[in-house]
């Protein structure tokens, strides 16, 4: 555990990159699967992770993230974008995927299937999207700790726009709406934010006993 | 990188508990820690962690969650609950606290404060009521990473009645709604689900490289 608590002691949210440096293929391929491997709500994980690594398109997003430098000079962007159009069609592949994967009939999942369904339908379409960013969100706190557990840097951030990103990504044609981007790399030594003390509520204030 | 993709795949949304089991105080106060380090956006937190202990309630909020029996049995119950009124006396006293720990005065943090609320009070009520929650997501992912590396079990909820939540741990007085559960324990020995296949999304599926 003090491992753990140290690593998350040791990251920050890395304003700037040392853009030479590159996060080695395959330790990009196990964060992502972490990513892969994060709960989300009935297992549906109702997003996908956008791998930019397109230097135009890079530049364009800085131009659409406040020109913010982590965008084209972290070693690795990824945007978390949420599905817009989750319905019976998606559940019915994640079932597929589950029978499979546990070697049983579909038939057996029917009420299952029609559990999740029901819940998915009680909502607005504006609610699922709602509902499926909360789940992308999940997967963005085990993207970020499993990085620190790593020492690769990472930075979260929300500070975007998110139309301009879906226009520069063409992800309305996806069905997807860009929700929160996390960039990988490693932190430039002349970072002033490394030195900063971390600023979190006491832990008093964020727990309360019932 | 391998211990941590082990305990990904150790880890599944427990369904039964060993309610004789109890997570030591100290390991309990550490995986809270690592809920308090959570990254979060400008780093305002905006959600509590209501940690439920009271028998009497716990059995209240078990009918309020269709009866599931990790609500009672599991050795921690912990209620993430969203700040519903984020506004500036919030952003005033995150930059309090952030002057204090970087030991320079308020006002030289005037220009950013005003930043923060600017983004805040461009949203609706509800709106912000939905990013304070999704901000809870990410700690929630932290919480439930650490837990698995530690090898203690948990099981994220959503299957509950937030509104009766509210009602139960008298939410509203606090200007607080519950979001999300995360129960801590250890798994009875006689739970199926903890020898079902995990069902995931297949990396070329959940990718996409641009």
């Amino acid at each position: 555990m003090k491992n753990i608590l140290e690593a998350l002691h040791w990251r920050y949210a890395t304003k700037s990159y040392d853009a030479t440096k590159k996060v080695p293929a395959e330790q990009v391929d196990q964060l992502l699967e972490a990513v892969r491997l994060a709960p989300s709500s009935f297992g549906l994980q109702p997003y996908k992770i956008i791998h930019v690594t397109s230097p135009e398109l890079r530049e364009k997003l800085k131009a659409a993230s406040w020109g913010q430098g982590q965008i084209t000079d972290a070693s690795e962007l990824l945007v978390f974008a949420a599905v817009t159009n989750l319905n019976d069609s998606h559940v019915d592949t994640f079932i597929e995927r589950t029978a499979a994967a546990r070697n049983m009939p579909v038939e057996q999942l029917a009420e299952y299937a029609g559990m999740i369904k029901g819940s998915i339908n009680s909502r607005s379409e504006s609610e699922r999207t709602q509902w499926a960013a909360k789940q992308a969100y999940i997967a963005l706190g085990m993207l970020i700790e499993t990085a620190a557990l790593e020492r690769v840097d990472a930075t979260p951030m929300e500070g975007f726009d998110n139309a301009q990103y879906d226009e520069i990504l063409g992800l309305r044609d996806l069905n997807l709406t860009a929700t929160v981007v996390a960039t990988l790399g490693y932190r430039s030594e002349d970072d002033g934010y490394a030195s900063l003390a971390k600023v979190r509520v006491p832990m008093e204030e964020m727990v309360v006993k019932m």
